[in-house]
């Protein structure tokens, strides 16, 4: 049997469907599992009326999708353990209530409670003003907002697909288009991809510059975790060439910037700056791992598309949100005009598509934990980690 | 028959009723009225569109709530006597289509048109730029908006009661999430409770911090009222113990403070702070009666949990929206700032609740009116209100 | 048979339409075509869901309008030939996602992309500061946004109506209210209006100060096409008295100011304000044709209603949006408090209405076209146009 695709959702050709489920009582038999499904709902009520959630479990992993926030990964569970954390924001939020410019510029921070949370595409990182080109051509200075817009687009185009191909792979695809006259213009094409009874999720992103200009791109995977990945004692694991503290609250705990604490009331976040080791091809791997090692996620990508790395460490009390971002990106999550100075914003030509690859795997076993720990230190191939104990010229803002 | 409760918002649960009704033919008999009912739409159209409402009606009093704007109520009747005003805002506004900043902070106003609208949680008076802190702990200046965000939030979970005890009870009870990651996490958990047939509606509203830290709260109930109960020569009735003019348009004015104009093109608000005497367990009572003193509205609260009250008196030509409001409140509706400075802003312990209780009752004979003006007398005990002729400092900002 | 009338919207009475089609096999048969339809859907997914959607097919030429977007018409098609432009927006957006403070008050552009789009009303034109009343009375100073709100509010009444008078006429009415407690308050009830069978749509819109005060209006008819209509040496004909480049870059082709580039990359917009002539009933008329001179369309107003002009040359890559726009106002887009000194700001007293009325045709022969040049000729009368080289201090803020 060839791919079976549904098209939940295309605008242009005016296709949209309330509900939708497949299981394999209606789809393929996969090998790698009999319990996979697809469900598509639309939420009610709240902040969350109108939202979109895709439910993907390939039977052993299972995951949450928000086409109404930028192809967005809500949450997850994997053989029973959830995946994700608890923000004081505890439904999905429909942009359409969420003010960007809010408190300053931080107004992301309302609708901000997913697993996965893409931050771009114009710009992403803190909120700060830049200068960019008014309809008439003159440059105006514009504040840009906390992460850009993409997590707050809905998707105008959405697939899942079903193949039997080897174990069988279950895929969403979503378009999310972040364009305007007279601004950028950029079109995400992501898909999400699983194989059934695996415990790996991987997303596949394209960026097309729609322009007839050239334009700027940033895009940071904001990937987020909390129990029983993060506890006191977890430890953050990678093959690191560079790192250093951004800013003077986490040169503070430069000396245990791998360990994490317990929930902490009124603990601040603090946040470390990455240059990572990969292999020739410029592959690279990240672990975050529980304290007593049996439990972890592992994210893998490639350096040539996602060049830096930002952990963020925010061991709040569990009612504020006890969670950890692990966050490949194209640059650091500092204000865009700062970035564009350090050579760390990605210039598109018209038409040109920038392509990004990013593996999630859950692992739930000490085994398991060890061989990817194992794969980092080879990385790594015995060099030691430079560590600043105080913020870079090169990676933070004076 | 126990109480019957039916749930028709709960957004983590996934439950959604588009319409629900509920009248003596499907539920229990109530002894107060056999005319009672409930019914739930959800509005289309317009900026309307996606906005749920309940109608209440104990038979002799109805209510019309909306969820969508925060528990608000929009308008009622009593015994065809219209409860409310006309803003030139003539339909309720989903908040989807209100920017709170809009107009230097007065976008609010674009969705104001209710009966009893909350002004809060975090914030509520006029614009004014505050010091919140940061996500990384820094603290900055951010504008507020006018009256805060709880009037523009949905409430996640919604529920409606009868029980047949005593001559009957209808309630409705609603949750409203204010919070946001590294802002304030409010929960506002709002009952309305009215025995079938009375004349009165009871507003039971318990705010939680639901943060690991400690926030802080305002809460205002801004009660609106234009004809029959407002117009030239109606009266505001209340134990003073202190008045003040807000500033220096309501001090014109000061010598005919309690009394209204009739319509008036051009107005300028007038508005007035007080201090009210109360009993010894802090309740108190206040009064708007129309010229001849045969219809009044009267609300009762307790001073330990809303110890300050304004007046704000809108006597505009009908077109512009001719209201007055009767507005019980943790604080004053000064820039939040200001407040914090004169210890009028609330202090919430993480976990804490804060519980607030008001009582709106509508009297529709001149006995009646009489009954409840002898009441506030007797609060009064004879005592002289003292009537500051301009602003003071403890009450204005200068 | 009378006038066929169905309310497909009506929030005060709570009427509303999920769908709706008509047709000769449900409708009255109209002498000027057996084609006709009428067609209502709401879209769904996306930035798109819950737009409204009508299609008005009069048998030879068809427009969709948009409720949702203050009754902007889409697009249409004449006999085929498609009537509009692309731009990088690719779908109507529902106003709940457009924010119009964003890019320092450019936020309109995110949801812009019609043929015809209303800008105003209590103002239009660039972005800029004004002083306008609080609340309370005072002065304050507030950003207004590119182009105003009524194109990003839906309106709250809506009708569609056949009639079999001579040819048979169809129409759309709808009701759109920009008011607000302490601001403007306007109400435009807009008729689009077409003979079965005709190359022509009559816009009739009437503006009503619903407010007990005096009001200020600005209202421009931003109407906007490329291809095939516009192209390289396409023309714009009009009868011109006076013309000015807006700014220097619109100086530096004065000299080709009434002809069209082909799609150029990097192309900055140029716009003219121009004073037209009329004939003695102030009725005028203005022509984009193409470079054959085969196909055109024309704009018919009167001066009276709107007596400013102006055209916006877009010719950038068709990726960015290739488009001019042929704008009759009540003012030049300025912002407003330029316009106000040069006492092009429309003052409605209350309850006052401002009527206009805006008829374009499509002309799909060189013999059509030819007729309507002949027709601007005539209103010239053998005067030559005065050609300002560069900006006027009456027509452009220096």
């Amino acid at each position: 049997m060839p791919t079976h695709t549904v098209t939940l959702t295309n605008v242009a050709e005016r296709l949209w469907l309330d509900e939708f489920s497949l299981a394999p009582a209606d789809g393929p038999k996969l090998a790698g599992s009999s319990q996979w499904s697809i469900k598509k709902t639309t939420l009610r009520g709240g902040v969350t009326s109108g939202v979109d959630v895709i439910e993907l479990d390939n039977g052993a992993l299972s995951v949450a999708v928000l086409p109404t926030r930028g192809m967005g990964l809500w949450k997850g569970q994997y053989r029973g353990i959830p995946i994700g954390w608890k923000s004081p924001v505890t439904q999905p939020v429909n942009p359409c209530y969420v003010n960007l410019t809010d408190r300053s510029g931080l107004g992301w921070l309302v609708g901000f409670n997913e697993f996965v949370c893409r931050c771009g595409l114009a710009s992403n990182g803190g909120p700060g003003n830049d200068v960019v080109l008014g309809n008439n051509g003159d440059p105006i200075e514009t504040p840009l907002t906390l992460h850009g817009k993409i997590a707050n687009t809905p998707a105008h185009r959405v697939d899942v697909s079903v193949s039997d191909e080897g174990p069988g792979v279950l895929s969403i695809t979503g378009d999310v288009d972040e364009t305007m006259l007279f601004g950028p213009c950029l079109r995400l094409s992501s898909t999400l991809k699983t194989e059934a009874g695996s415990n790996r999720l991987t997303i596949i992103d394209r960026v097309t510059n729609v322009s007839g200009q050239k334009g700027e791109l940033e895009l940071l995977y904001h990937t987020n975790l909390g129990p029983p990945f993060l506890e006191e004692g977890s430890r953050f694991i990678a093959p690191v060439a560079d790192v250093a503290p951004t800013n003077a609250e986490a040169a503070k705990d430069i000396d245990t910037w791998p360990v994490y604490k317990a929930p902490t009331a009124g603990y601040i976040e603090q946040c470390y700056f990455f240059d990572l080791h990969a292999d020739d091809a410029g592959e690279t791997l990240v672990l975050l791992k529980n304290a007593k090692g049996d439990k972890g996620i592992s994210l893998h990508f490639n350096r040539r598309q996602l060049p830096w790395f930002t952990i963020w460490k925010n061991t709040q009390a569990e009612a504020d949100g006890y969670v950890t971002g692990l966050e490949p990106g194209t640059d650091f999550p500092n204000p865009k005009s700062f970035e564009r100075k350090q050579g760390r914003v990605v210039e598109l030509p018209p038409g040109a598509i920038y392509e990004t690859r990013l593996e999630i795997a859950v692992h739930d076993t000490a085994a398991a934990v060890s061989t990817i720990e194992k794969q980092i230190q080879s990385l790594s191939r015995g060099r030691q980690p430079k560590v600043h104990r105080d913020p870079i010229a090169k990676y933070s803002p004076q």
